[in-house]
Order: C-alpha cells, then sequence, then structure tokens
C-alpha cells in the first residue's frame, strides 16, 4: 500500500491510501486519523487498511492538502556521514558506527509545503534521504531479523543550516530551524519495495537541476543495520522513524556553495517511493 | 508549588502538589493527570491548581510511586560542555555557543527506579543537571525575556554511556540507552526559586560520597540564554525542557574513571529544588 496523510475538508487529519489517481480515505472508512495509530495497532492495522481498500470512499488525489506521514513520531533518528562520497565531502571520516542526531517533528514540513530560509543564515542546504519507520517494537534486534521491525519506507529532505550544524560538536540546532526540512508524500509498505529499500536511485533537484544523484544500495549501514544500532541503545517502537543519510552533492560540498533561496524548488525523489516537492520562502 | 507525578492505586498518572509531608492530589480534584498537561493549559492551569490547593484530597508522600515530571515532552533538549570545568575535564574547547544533543523519554526513570546498566558496556557515568521547563510557547526569545517563558524547574540526572557516547561525533545513542538517565522527584514553579534558578550548590554523591560539587551559578550559558539560543531555531513549546549541563566531576574525568555498577544508590540533589535518588541495577 501507499498510504497519505492529508487534511480533510474540516481542516482535520485524514489518512489514505492511493490507487492510481484516486485517494481511498481510510478515516472516513473507519480508521484510525494517523499513520502513527494505524502503526500502533500492528498488523491488524494494516489488515484492516486493506480490507476497505475496495469500499471505502475515494477522492481525486489531486488537489489534497498533504501533512507529513507521521504526526508524532516518539524518535525520529537521523543519521549522518551514512554514504561514503557524502562524508568526504563533508569533511569527517568515513564512521565506523553509526552517527546519529535527532530531528523534531517542527523542523519539517508536508509534501508541498514551503522550506523556509531563515532570519538567522543564509546556508540552508538540502539533503536527499531515505526514511525506514518502525513496524514492531523491539530492542536488541540482530540485523539478521531487522527489516521484519520495518513496516515501510518515505522520502525526506533533511535541509540543514550549515553554519549552524557545524558551529558546535553538535549537530542538532543547525539541524533543527522550524519549518526547513520536509517529509513525504507517501510512506510505501515495505511488501512494495527491495528488502531495506536498497537498490534505490535517489536524488535531488533544485529548480529541476540534479545536484544529487546516488542509490540506496551505497548507504555505509544499511536500514538493517541501522535498526540493529539504534535497537542495541533504545527499544524502538512502532512509529519511530530512521533517516538514513544522504549521498554526496549537498549544497555545502559545491565550490562555490549551493543555498537554497527564496523562489527555488526543491524536488526529492526515490525511486519506487515518491517525488516530494517543496518551494522555498525566506522567514517573514 | 512543588508538583509531584505519580502512579494512583490503579497504576494510571496522577498530579500531585506537595505540601509539606503531604500530596495533594490535583488529578482527584478534576485537574489534568499530568504536568505536560497542565502546562498546555497555560497560566490558568497553574491558577486552577493553587485554587484547589486547600479542598482537594490529601495523602501521605510517604510511599507514592512515583513517575517522571513530564510524561510526553515534545523536545528534551540536552546541553553538554555547559560549566567551565567539566568542559575542561572532557577535553572539549570550552563551547560559543550552546552544545545541545536530544534525550529521549525513553531513556530515564522516576525517581527511586533503578538506573539500569547496559550489556554494552560498563561505562555507565553519572551528570546532576538542573531542568528548565519551558511554560510560554515562543520563537526568537530574547534573553531578556526569556525567564518569563519557563514555567519552573527540576532535577535531572543525564547517565551516559561514556564510551558509546564519544566513539562517533553525535553522541545521542551514548545518551540515550533505556534506563539510563533520571527525572525528578518534584517539578517547583520558577517563583519560588531565585531567577533562572541561579546560585544554586548542585551535587552528585555515589554511595553518600559526593563527587559533584557546583553551583548553578556556574554555566558558561545561564537558563535565559539557552532559551534565547534554542528559540532563535526553533519554536519553543509548552513542555519542551531544558536540561542544562552538568558540572565537574563526573566518572569520566577521574584517575581512575568512576563507573556505576549494580548495587550503588546515586544522587543528584539542587539546593531548594530537591534530591533524585536511585539505584543501579545490570540489565537482565
Amino acid at each position: 500500500m501507499r498510504l497519505l496523510a492529508f487534511a480533510d475538508r474540516h481542516g482535520q487529519p485524514a489518512l489514505g491510501a492511493r490507487l492510481g489517481d484516486e485517494l481511498v480515505d481510510l478515516t472516513a472508512a473507519g480508521l484510525p486519523a494517523t499513520l502513527d495509530e494505524l502503526l500502533r495497532q500492528g498488523p491488524t492495522g494494516f489488515e484492516a487498511a486493506r480490507a476497505v481498500l475496495g469500499t471505502a470512499p475515494r477522492r481525486p488525489v489531486a488537489g489534497i492538502t498533504h501533512l507529513p506521514p507521521l504526526q508524532h513520531p516518539g524518535k525520529a533518528l537521523a543519521v549522518g556521514l551514512n554514504y561514503r562520497d557524502h562524508a568526504a565531502e563533508s569533511g569527517f571520516e568515513l564512521p565506523k558506527f553509526p552517527v546519529v542526531f535527532q530531528r523534531y517533528p517542527s523542523s519539517w514540513v508536508a509534501h508541498g509545503q514551503a522550506l523556509v530560509r531563515p532570519r538567522a543564515s543564509e546556508q540552508l542546504d538540502y539533503e536527499a534521504e531515505l526514511v525506514a519507520v518502525i513496524g514492531r517494537a523491539g530492542r536488541h534486534i540482530h540485523a539478521a531479523d531487522a527489516l521484519a521491525h520495518v513496516a515501510g519506507y518515505s522520502v525526506f529532505n533533511d535541509g540543514s543550516i550549515r553554519d549552524r550544524q557545524l558551529r558546535t560538536p553538535q549537530w542538532l540546532l543547525g539541524k533543527n530551524f522550524d519549518a526547513t526540512g520536509a517529509f513525504g508524500p507517501e510512506f510505501v509498505t515495505a511488501d512494495e519495495l527491495p528488502p531495506g529499500a536498497s537498490g534505490l536511485r535517489i536524488q535531488c533537484r533544485l529548480n529541476g537541476q540534479a545536484l544529487q544523484d546516488g542509490n540506496t544500495a551505497d548507504m555505509v549501514f544499511d536500514v538493517a543495520a541501522l535498526v540493529a544500532a539504534c535497537s542495541e541503545v533504545m527499544t524502538l517502537q512502532p512509529g519511530d522513524m530512521i533517516i538514513t543519510g544522504t549521498p554526496a552533492g549537498v549544497g555545502m560540498g559545491r565550490r562555490p556553495p549551493v543555498w537554497m533561496k527564496a523562489g527555488d524548488v526543491c524536488d526529492v525523489e526515490i525511486e519506487g517511493i515518491g517525488l516530494l516537492r517543496n518551494p522555498v520562502v525566506d522567514e517573514g
């Protein structure tokens, strides 16, 4: 299934499944209003969604107001330096262990919403990333079993304020300016993709020009390894997300550097998962 | 007021106000079951709590099962290297800007609950810290106005798995092993403390021996500066918390190093705010 979070006509969150150009309104059919809640129901939630696909009310996908696929993830674990060529362009050593920081939901917007370049800095950079969403809780998960804990995948733009990210030893503040990242539009269940969503082309295009063009097979730590490493530390819960890092080509690594600015349009696309498009505006 | 989260006789969260040896059950008097929800109500929440102090049912404080003061903070911003002598003992330069990482609620326990030394490492270290809790939302808050956004203060043990914290450029995994930190027992409203909770003695004692003995006046960035710096980046919301860093004396800085182990009892105490006590056990 390809699930979409959207705002219903009253502005309330609702959950739909896309079938071609049509959206099946799962919430109107009695299912939860958010993917977060559907994930907490475990396998029965997805079974219930599949069961109503043929009978639930439909509407055109065109014209909907997207919401980020998850509303309140307990943890949004973002992985840094997870593609060899990106670690090199960033001036860091290739990591021996996953490098993890937090990205708050307040720092991202939905498909179609504007990324905001803050007053504090002009250095708004893009990062195309694959998101893995946990469906089954676990601690001390072995890598061999890890993909059974992943419910599905989505697309993320890990927009970063570079000077703020790098001016202290910890990146969190530079990675969490309000509305500098993006998430969506769709959550694709794992059964529709290759194991670990590996081998998929991942691109970032700024105003139509491809600035990142990589493949999810080139991660230093693949999805299974990331799930295992995080679960050694903490119990992963349904709805937790792992934002798995970006390939080479970010604006910071270019000479001269490329920063996103008002009027730009940034696309992040992952083969078989979706296209995430956001315009850029300046903070008011 | 001095507020306490506790489990009621059905195991459900409840909120109380301590008056001497007695606990006023605010939830039984119709107020919210969590401090998170009380904070979202704004000033009227605290006014309502004060209004029922004289009439709500009371019980002895002794014997209650504590819960962490906040159940679901949207952001738990932890500050590193925020006391001059601790930055030095950690081998880092004194920061020019606040150094911030995330601490997940799954990584801490309540007063009286056991800290868990994980299988992964013996290097479980203590860190005595002051917590500031946001009461009023804001972005771009000036330092001069910042304390008006702080509802109150509490006590934190920012327990850390040192080898895991320091083996990659980002500290998050080493700071977030399940049940390695502690929070509480009380949330003290700002009106009961000096401005910014400054000038308070802060101690960590392991098995009764004082290993940290500092003063909250010695922060590199005080509470007002931290609120201002974080709010330049993100909109702070009621219930967000800032864990403000630790003074010198951590186990990692000692020769030989001191790690907490099963059977130890760790106390963190801040003058006028409270004493947070936790035993230590090994992961099962």
